[in-house]
């Protein structure tokens, strides 16, 4: 009963405290705002030590005598969001092998719109015969592309998510697209160097705390709620 | 909104779980009992991947996709309390340097009610003039004693609890003190080879899943309910 009810306090402590982070961080449509407010999130990246991997998803580490998650994925894809906000056009790779794409004709009414703000984004893309497109450049935050499929999963993406009004909402789509593509999967092995570049490149991003759809890159137990949970402490 | 009372279900789910496997250990009185029913436990430790340790206390573990947190001292503690319980008198280890202990009257008067169970558990101690005792011999489960410090505090600790009413209890309560005192502590950090025997003989533990004061052991994080506090799924 004790024990039961303390661990349920703990739950509902943790799950008061994502809230407030979601709030804080607010959605995507204040994206580009000043860093958060809580003091004490300052320096949640700071001093972290990468303890491992769990069901190749999450990283765990350790702050002090806390225990650090942070979903790998979704970390990533807000890393690379930022990059693609910032630099566009700046970082390209020219792709050995061109990769083609044919579409049906509504599909590439579609497309016509998207083109320029892919180009913005850095890709090269340009017709090729009847409803046929050629992708000559990508992103470099793509890095080595091993698999062209990744080019035709963002178009297919974004013509699956049909039309935007604005012009602006066209062009945040395809950032989000670009990085949820580009980002490192769940499922995928991460070295220890690999889990420390990660958390260094999330310290320094804008709004560490929730990928470009606004789910958490980031859940914290305190020593104290872990020793609650384990009845250490009542 | 949604998210928040994602993370809630989730932690509630878990405590509900929690509280089961409490109810199914049931508490110290009926220590000695058969291995837990319920199924899903019974492969609890086996295909344990140890990740590391946080705040030199809990041992992070992968099962499958799903997160295992361990608390090191109290899986310890069970661990020991078993064997005590089991080999009582059988595993000796004589100290190169006795150690002896100086009492209050009024604590001598009870250390005379624990001298049988501490022989039976396996300390050699005696009389040694007024008011003094001394102690030849310790439990194997102590290890090699670096420090005489745990035979006060073993003494110390029974002499705290003042008195007990039934035979059974003293004894009970010996073995406690002994596996508690011999445990490793929170706070020392631990090889992942030590953190794999441990996580070893825990598995072969009658009541792996509380130590002797009725605590948890083991708390466990699904793949799922991770997923559902970083918003992945719903």
């Amino acid at each position: 009963g004790e024990s039961e009810k303390r661990i349920t306090d703990i739950r509902e402590n943790q799950t008061q405290k994502a809230g407030l982070e979601n709030k804080e961080l607010g959605d995507i449509s204040t994206e580009n705002g000043s860093k958060p407010k809580q003091k004490s999130n300052t320096n949640s990246f700071e001093n972290l030590r990468v303890i491992g991997q769990v069901s190749k998803l999450y990283i765990l580490a350790e702050r002090g005598e806390d225990l650090v998650l942070i979903d790998q994925h979704a970390a990533h894809e807000r890393i690379l969001y930022e990059q693609v906000l910032k630099m566009k056009k700046s970082r390209v790779q020219e792709l050995i092998t061109p990769v083609t794409i044919d579409l049906t004709p509504k599909e590439k009414v579609l497309m016509e719109e998207y083109i320029p703000h892919l180009e913005e984004c850095g890709f090269g893309i340009s017709e090729f015969g009847d409803n046929t497109y050629v992708v000559t450049f990508i992103p470099e935050v793509f890095g080595r592309l091993e698999d062209p499929e990744i080019i035709h999963d963002v178009v297919s993406d974004l013509l699956a998510s049909g039309k935007v009004k604005k012009d602006t909402g066209i062009s945040e789509r395809v950032c989000k697209t670009i990085a949820c593509r580009a980002a490192i999967k769940g499922g995928a092995a991460c070295s220890p160097k690999q889990m420390e570049e990660l958390i260094e490149q999330l310290k320094k991003a804008e709004n560490p705390y929730s990928c470009p759809h606004g789910r958490p890159t980031v859940i914290t137990f305190t020593k104290g709620e872990l020793d609650r949970m384990f009845a250490r402490i009542q």
